[in-house]
């Protein structure tokens, strides 16, 4: 029997990536989808013998429960408020929006609805990010005290969409990337962040948005965290998890360079029409390769409690303990991303009190708001003094 | 022909460290020695064929043109002002003392005697980072913006003085190790340190300081640096550099827990002993090993700019540009640390300006007090206005 109807609202790259778990779970049923491109349309009518819709009421006006919205980040706010005040539980990608108050103003909807809003997929619901949370916060360990984490990636000359490297639309690597290394971090730490400390960097004039950051975030109870990111496609951090690609695959260190060679070959006025092969639909992503063998991860993370240090791996987690290591393996999984699709499923019936919810995702916003506003003044920035600022501003 | 006759200050574990390097030095000779402890002050003699002193000034009196002062942290200031008095040329081990006031003021004794202050060795020295320093001067990577430094090591549990666990008395990770991981930021980025935001950690009563630290420094143009250090002998972050140690030496990774081990099974009435066996004259350190086979380094270290990453290992440097990536071997060392005593030898005959003179080693050490100010208030601290009210101090 299948539990939930979802509606795709959006059925690009991000559609693509959770399709396998969505099409996998036993309480899911794919059940429409909007786009305003017609192709991906047709084909997903031919794919799942479903409706597709032009636009959001008809989609909305469909006999759905629930929508995964995976459009363009500025647009998950209308479309998450829409569905909610139609009734529906919503999924919404990462980042849940692009500014704080459109954050509070998804949850407050989300309240009214009595309805289930979680933001996911990110890495924060990587098996070993729980695994290694559950871990911490039994305590074994004594108190988490510090994280290190840093990734560097090619995320800045993959081909994109305009908006995707306009800050003012939340381009860049904070909204899109830093959302998934807050995630993982808050989630192990599992306390609330009291500050960001952040300079954010806008290296290449030609791809004009922050690539990278450093940022430190403090946590109550004292933790700390630094988190580095560099989307320039020097460095690449993969390296330091046995060369497996953040969605679990085995990587080639020898292919350096592809990403910007690639780039560099394409015509800019065709780097969108690039963007969109990768999407649902198009030839260049088939939705039918086998399973990653590993888990998907955000680089290298690194928690230091009172009496060992854990590290994460596409693999598993290395515990550091006073006088021994040990590997605590995790099976591989069976699908990507099927965690999300869980707690999607079993927080919408009831089931479980879901974490990334909207008052999770809100939070995980206000530290990137944070991390930009912290780099622009100079200053150290109170996340949750800017949900309060937003809150006062909209009562008024 | 030997050009400069320096006298020992404190026969320990540092000069241990050094001792290759000035030995070897044809420009050194090793003339004199003053330690409290009868034992070395034998071995000396008998190595050296010279003369051993049981006072300070007695040392000072000697034909010598330079010092070495490898004492506790907290004698160098007394014992660098005293030498420096005396027209000597002072070589002075990291930290250069443990207080800003110190610092100023050793460095006004060299200025006033018009001698040489150099602060080291540290890993500041170290030939990749040298190299990768002139490599980012030169400019052919645009501007240095990020860079990202972790370390994390066994510190707090090798055998200790009481003294290296009180923090009042310079103990900890901060005045011993953050001084190194400073000084190698510092060397790469090349510009003056604006401001430290730092969380240092005390996790373990019976070693009571601090033994971690997560730390944020900006610079002048803007750059920043991500420092993360743990000396908690949970992971070690010399996997990151090949399994090679600190000391430029292979490392098994096999031997996880063994310091810890080592120290559970000391009498805590024998720690001090314990640390001693590694100084010069002891059984447990010869000083004929040989040599190091690979550079020394202060564990991860990856510098991001503008157009390259550079990554510093103990063999040399990876160059990751916009589309090629490249590795720059390093010579193999002929001696560790021969950079020190070449800066110390020709900055002393004038032939250089050194590097890492006095006004270096303030700034060093500013930081350092800036990261533990910054843990304790929880706000951010320029190190350079710790420097000024320091000088405002001591002029009235
Ligand atoms: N969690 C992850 O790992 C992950 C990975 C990729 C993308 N994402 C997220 O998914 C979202 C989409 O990014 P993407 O990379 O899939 O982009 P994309 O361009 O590949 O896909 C966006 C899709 O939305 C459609 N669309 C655009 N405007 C629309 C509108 N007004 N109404 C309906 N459909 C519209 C486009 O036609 C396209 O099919 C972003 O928020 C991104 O952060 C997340
Ligand atoms: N650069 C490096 O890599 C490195 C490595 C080790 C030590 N060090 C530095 O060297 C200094 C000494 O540390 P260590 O580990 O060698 O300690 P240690 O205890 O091994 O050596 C200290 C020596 O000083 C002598 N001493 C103590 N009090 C004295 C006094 N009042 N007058 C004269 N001699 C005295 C002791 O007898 C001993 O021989 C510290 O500042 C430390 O930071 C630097």
């Amino acid at each position: 029997m299948k539990a939930l109807r979802i509606g795709i609202v959006g059925l690009g790259r991000g559609f693509m990536l959770t399709l396998p778990a969505l099409r996998a779970h036993p309480r899911v049923e794919i059940a429409a989808a909007f786009d305003l491109r017609a192709s991906p349309r047709a084909q997903f009518t031919r794919e799942f013998g479903a409706k597709s819709y032009e636009s959001l009421e008809g989609l909305l006006a469909a006999d759905i429960d629930a929508v995964y919205i995976a459009t363009p980040h500025e647009l998950h706010a209308t479309q998450a408020i829409a569905a909610l005040g139609a009734g529906k539980h919503v999924l919404v990608e990462k980042p849940m929006a692009i500014s704080v108050a459109e954050c509070v103003a998804m949850e407050a909807a989300a309240r009214r609805a009595g309805k289930l809003l979680l933001v996911g997929p990110s890495h924060g619901f990587d098996a070993p990010v729980r695994r290694a949370a559950e871990l911490i916060a039994s305590g074994g360990f004594g108190a988490v005290r510090q994280l290190t984490a840093m990734n560097f990636t090619d995320f800045m000359y993959r081909p994109r969409r305009p908006e995707e490297l306009d800050s003012a639309r939340g381009g860049g690597v904070v909204y899109s990337q830093a959302a998934h290394q807050i995630d993982v971090a808050r989630r192990l730490v599992g306390r609330d962040v009291t500050f960001v400390r952040a300079v954010a960097g806008n290296w290449d004039s030609s791809r004009p948005s922050e690539g990278a950051y450093a940022a430190m975030m403090g946590f109550e109870g004292g933790a700390v965290a630094s988190l580095t990111y560099s989307g320039y496609a020097h460095y690449d951090s993969d390296e330091l998890v046995n060369w497996i690609s953040e969605l679990g695959r085995e990587k080639d260190p020898e292919q350096y360079g592809d990403t910007r060679r690639a780039l560099r070959n394409l015509e800019p006025a065709t780097e969108s029409a690039a963007k969109i092969r990768r999407a649902y639909g198009e030839d260049g992503a088939s939705t039918s390769e086998p399973p990653a063998p590993y888990h998907e991860h955000f680089g290298f993370v690194l928690v230091s409690c009172e009496r060992a240090d854990l590290k994460l791996s596409p693999q598993g987690i290395t515990l550091y303990g006073d006088e021994h290591r040990e590997f605590l393996a995790i099976d591989p999984p069976s699908l990507p991303r099927v965690e999300v699709i869980d707690e999607f499923v079993e927080g919408a019936l009831g089931l479980v009190q879901p974490i990334h919810d909207g008052r999770w995702g809100v939070k995980t916003v206000a530290c990137c708001a944070a991390l930009l506003e912290s780099s622009r003044t100079g200053s150290e920035i109170a996340p949750t003094a800017m949900i309060i600022d937003t809150l006062e501003a909209v009562s008024v």
